[in-house]
């Protein structure tokens, strides 16, 4: 028995999200889970670092699972991405430490939101990015963003109104990267609540075309409510690109990004 | 009534190839159409500059159209993309001179082809590129590729073994760009026949991998029989890029890009 870390890759238009839920068919978890109990002729289950909901994309999602078989990590991943659908992919298994966990040990995780800005909307990209036909301020939008950064309650950007734990996480950082249409916000944390990216993104979309003025967002913070804030951006931009597992790489690394 | 010159952006993914055909659904040209009779009251017929197959892609698709509408250019463009579906967009509507066609007057055509060649597929590109595993010689896909510029007669590369009309085109460029693991092989010429681009490709990737030499192409071009070449590469890595309405403009353009 070894513990295996696997980085899987996924488009997640076709699946209910992640996390294996009942009476929920077709979810990510659920269809890594299913394969490798065929494969071990055992229940198997994996640990996901980030629940990403329903549409969410996925470039560096890592679960790990204890597994007992013959195979070595090569013939693991060969076994997976030949019978996984086309849409999951998996992109390196490897044996770790008994102990890791996917989620617990997790120390930061990057998130990209992709929005296409232009007058004509891409047919490619229907399904990958927030389609914005009015050109957004990004200036307003990066002076917002800055009152985001380090640490504090994101109550106001957090859908589950029922949250008991704590409400407070670091962003590390936030880069507005523009190149000819395509808009990335680059967001960097130790953690990110409910659907915290999405609404910081519609926050900031609404600051970018005039609807709402940067300083608003500090107001936001402040209120921890989410009424405050902005809507929730839709699903289909948002990737899940990392997930850190050393507090000094996050940190750094985050920050140069 | 004016002629108008249309241009048209599609994922070709779920269409069954641009040419409207008694009892085949779902065409693109028949979208179109049907819209526009429904904008106009009458019967609209449109000529589309390449009859693209089924699942090939479009960035630059060129049509044509007589209508008698109240309509200016930007409104018929808005109206077009409000009703058609999200994976047609119509990019840009300019009336033209009344004797204009799309196809007839058309003096070039730019395709890509696009591959993604790597260890690790990418899910986001399966619908959009050829995934090929095994690492590709481009040294030798370039060699092959220069036997085919310039005037040829291209039988070997033509799935219409009845083709009656003359099967000499001329090519005038053929550059193969390699980006990290995506390979573009950018093609230009004044026309090219039925499946000729996917055939080019499916022959330069059986070179690129060893199965033949690239001396070959040169036989292969020589021998005017389908049977000498290569397989057809798959539709949905294709897209028709731009197509060329002035002689000097398209020689000039592909030869520097």
């Amino acid at each position: 028995m070894k513990n295996y870390k696997i980085l899987l890759q996924y488009d997640g238009t076709r699946y209910n999200g992640w996390q294996r839920q009942k009476n929920v068919q077709n979810t990510i978890q659920g269809k890594v889970e299913d394969l490798l109990s065929k494969m071990t002729g055992k229940q198997i289950e994996i640990n996901g670092a980030g629940r990403t909901d329903a549409g969410v994309h996925a470039y560096g999602q890592v679960a790990n699972v204890i597994l007992d078989t013959e195979k070595n990590e090569a013939e693991i991943q060969a076994y997976m991405n030949r019978y996984l659908p086309e849409d999951i992919v998996v992109a390196r298994v490897e044996a770790v430490e008994y102990r890791f966990h996917s989620r617990l040990n997790a120390t930061g995780k990057e998130y990209w939101y992709c929005i296409q800005n232009g007058p004509v909307r891409d047919p490619f990209k229907r399904k990958y990015t927030w389609y914005i036909e009015e050109t957004l301020n990004l200036d307003a939008m990066r002076e917002a963003k800055n009152y985001l950064i380090g640490k504090h309650d994101f109550k106001s950007f957090c859908s589950n109104q029922r949250m008991k734990k704590s409400t407070e996480r670091t962003i590390y950082s936030i880069h507005i990267d523009k190149k000819k249409d395509a808009i990335a916000i680059k967001l960097c944390g130790d953690g990110f609540l409910y659907n915290m990216v999405r609404i910081i993104v519609g926050t900031l979309v609404e600051i970018g075309n005039g609807t709402r003025n940067p300083e608003e967002m500090a107001e936001i913070l402040m209120k921890k409510d989410r009424q405050t804030a902005g809507i929730t951006a839709p699903a289909h931009g948002l990737y899940l690109m990392e997930v850190f597992y050393d507090k000094f790489v996050s940190e750094a690394f985050c920050k140069e990004s």
